[in-house]
């Protein structure tokens, strides 16, 4: 038997990371900087490295579910982003299931209790 | 640029599996044994497949979130399966995550409208 140190961390991750896609599409529903998207992320209890968010706002542009462009305002070069319609109806599609996950999840604590 | 076909599909079995665990651990607040185990999730939206299910299982287990036995019930042998103290921590604990999660998301949604 194998027992890991602590698996509330991995388990903890585990369900950031199922979330962190819908968070970013939601924030993106409105055009933002990267940092400004870094800001509003953290602010909403979803803070995220540049590191890991860079790469997914790259992979979520090649799915098709975000669109960047690169701007100059405030006299600086800047990429801004936002949800395309497509992003858009999949936050909507996440948060129906995430919905009815916790519902789920709710029902599964009340029969526990 | 790659385009996958549908990123959602895997988008929404991210987001399942970080909350299979907690409902997982959530239903075992009580014993059971795996086919009832099986019957809850599914009740609770949270279907989950038998070769899915057992593997988990026996994770949680080595990891000391639960505890099982053999017994004889009804004639036949089963294995029941209940949280362990940890296990019922670390569901507590993942709760109160995803409760601090989908707050935070439905404040960037709000935001957002």
């Amino acid at each position: 038997m194998t027992r890991e140190r602590n698996p509330l961390d991995g388990l903890r991750q585990e369900l950031r990371r199922g979330t962190l896609v819908l968070a970013v599409l939601s924030a993106l529903r409105h055009e933002r900087c990267g940092a400004d998207l870094i800001a509003i992320l953290a602010g909403a209890n979803v803070p995220i490295e540049p590191g890991a968010l860079y790469p997914m706002l790259r992979r979520l542009e090649d799915q098709g579910l975000l669109v960047s462009e690169w701007r100059v305002e405030d006299a600086r070069r800047r990429r801004f982003y936002r949800a395309s319609t497509e992003g858009g109806k999949t936050a909507d599609e996440l948060t129906t299931d995430l919905a009815r996950l916790t519902a789920g999840l709710q029902s599964l604590k009340e029969d526990g209790e």
